[in-house]
């Protein structure tokens, strides 16, 4: 019942396809997961914070009492209660966030394709930080945006640039708390600044904030979100503070533009997996966060010290990196005559591995960044690590 | 903290997304989750078909043995023993195919979202039946396609055309077993020609299989991927046979194809729900389904004749209707001055409900034509909701 000798198929993909490769980290990921490898290339959090009994009780939980809504299709902008649970986070005294302002994605990398598919033309002017997240520009990339990267310095994006270059563009995309790749922190003036700058010239303002909670002191600065919940986007996910196997996040913006990404989510995926979002509603319901992030801070500050220590001691003069006060990532920059993708190379070699800094920039790469994440590895193995990474840059000095 | 009288945003939304609209059906959905109302308008499995004891055990066998490893990122392409799964499940003695064919994807809506973002461009020809899955039309239009509509019968796409109308296209959409709207399924010899024809000219077939399963009979035809693995772009979904609230399909295609469609998934979002991949797995992997499918198809064969024999009864001369061998729509035309839409308002004041034809025509819609669900509707109230509709037909006469 097959057809004989069929002329193989010349594919031809579409315009917006050649934009596609896959990405730089995701490549070097399989690489690093040997096991004699020490990598500080992943962005994934550590297992060791995932409260697996609390979602096995959850699952068990919904499945008892309502499996069968569970187990139906559902609604595409999300289930009531974890929309209201969201609204009710976010909400401040002078800046109370409702639930209709809340769309429910299937991990905050949803939320970036569907702003890129509702708001970006080819050619559209597209604000991004200096460097940028990778999955951000590869998910606006796609629709064929201009990137216009923001002047930015230690302290991260440089507001008093933006009314100048941000006129007519479609968005503003910043990653305010311990970004990545940097580690770095928008301090608060610089948030009042640029939310008011987006504000003038009518500048939609995304704010991605996967690991806000992540702060290593116990007073994160305030959200521009309720600076001016009209003028921001704000986005919000469970991969760092629950667990991100679930694919799980959120966007919050004004109700004109979540409807008209509900409209894109429907033809996309129709909805996020009811399931998923009752148990995590179950899950986080009672406050469970409020005793779990905090174990998750703990460990995250203990390697980011004992990897900040090491760096101290085993890098070389030449070299200089951030001091992130949360998160997940330490971004280096070496004398200007390396670079770190051929670095990268001769890492692994060594078994030590990392992510080249240039796949951040969307325009003028800097060749001689990286980015080292300390979550995964613990603190002996850290130690090890940079110093058999600071030895094979002493020696190219 | 909050920045004074900010000016409100003036949205400027992009081309692609001025073609989004909410679905026609889903708005129609909204209004008939009233529970005085019969509705034959869903599209939704039934309930009673959940196997929440079954999926219960999965979630917790997985989060028992494999917690930490669920729980965190996985592969884009998918969960490898899935994969592989899929993979068997498809290959018949001459046409084996590869897990590497397999990308699992978050439903097979997603598949269709990727599918048109990597074959499409503006002005594309896309060749679809007549009438087609709206879902498919909904995803296909974000990327400006020309539409063609192939003729067809009530044996469903008529192959003869497709040589002449398909030379140039990106792809052929066709939904063989079952199909949403109709229930048609495309007889043996229609399959051959087809892939035949679409093989001559280079033309990729998608065939698109939520409902193969859920034939009546037990000799399911021959699918169109096994004439030619290489030319068919096959789609599979566990939302009919397990459970639609997971969020689960398959795309299986010429590797190619998936390299390039699973670079387009990682920008989307990354991957599908590790957790739900090895909670299916481990549902799945020892023959359950083919214990449990044979139970639906019983329940929703039941209800297919008892909405067939009503229809018998009391639908007026002048109208007609398919009759399907499995899936869950039966597809009724009216006489041609009955307009569907305005019969739905009458409709829904009588408390039953169903969905107008019309948006299902990517081209000149046929406006005296709607979709009768049967499968969440038990015998009797099928009885006395299709008396109710037969009488307001009857009375425009």
């Amino acid at each position: 019942m097959k057809i004989e000798n069929p002329n193989p198929l010349q594919w031809n993909f579409s315009k917006r396809s050649q934009q596609l490769q896959s990405s730089a980290i995701r490549e070097i990921l399989k690489i690093t997961m040997r096991p004699e490898i020490t990598s500080f290339a992943g962005g994934l959090p550590s297992p060791a914070t995932f409260p697996v009994e609390r979602m096995k009780a959850a699952f068990d939980t919904v499945l008892t009492n309502q499996g069968k809504i569970a187990l139906q299709y559902g609604p595409t902008d999300g289930y009531g209660p974890l929309r209201e649970w969201v609204a009710d986070s976010l909400s401040t005294d002078g800046a109370k966030i409702l639930p209709e302002q809340v769309l429910m994605v299937s991990g905050s990398q949803q939320g970036l394709d569907l702003l890129g598919k509702v708001l970006i033309d080819e050619g559209s002017k597209v604000l991004v930080e200096t460097p940028s997240y990778l999955g951000a520009l590869q998910a606006f990339s796609i629709y064929g945006p201009d990137f216009i990267s923001v002047p930015s310095d230690e302290q991260g994006l440089i507001p008093s640039a933006v009314e100048e270059m941000g006129k007519g563009a479609r968005l503003l995309y910043s990653l305010p708390n311990f970004q990545n790749p940097t580690g770095r922190t928008l301090p608060l003036d610089r948030r009042l600044a640029l939310v008011e700058a987006c504000a003038r010239i009518g500048l939609p303002l995304i704010e991605d904030d996967p690991y806000g909670a992540l702060s290593y002191r116990n007073d994160p600065l305030p959200k521009m979100l309720n600076m001016n919940p009209s003028g921001v986007i704000y986005m919000g996910s469970f991969s760092k503070v629950l667990t991100p196997g679930i694919r799980l996040g959120y966007v919050v913006a004004p109700v004109p533009l979540i409807r008209k990404m509900e409209q894109a989510k429907q033809a996309a995926d129709l909805h996020t997996a009811q399931l998923t979002q009752m148990v995590v509603y179950e899950a986080v319901k009672d406050g469970f966060l409020q005793t779990h992030i905090p174990t998750i801070r703990k460990l995250y500050a203990d390697q980011c010290q004992a990897m900040l220590d090491a760096l101290q001691t085993y890098f070389p003069a030449g070299t200089s990196w951030t001091k992130p006060e949360g998160g997940m990532f330490i971004w280096v920059t070496l004398p200007a005559h390396i670079d770190s993708g051929a670095l990268l190379k001769e890492a692994v070699e060594q078994h030590v591995a990392f992510v080249p800094g240039a796949p951040f920039y969307a325009n003028e790469p800097q060749h001689n960044t990286l980015r080292l994440s300390f979550v995964t590895v613990p603190p002996e193995k850290i130690r090890a690590g940079i110093e058999r990474l600071g030895k094979l840059i002493a020696a190219k000095l």
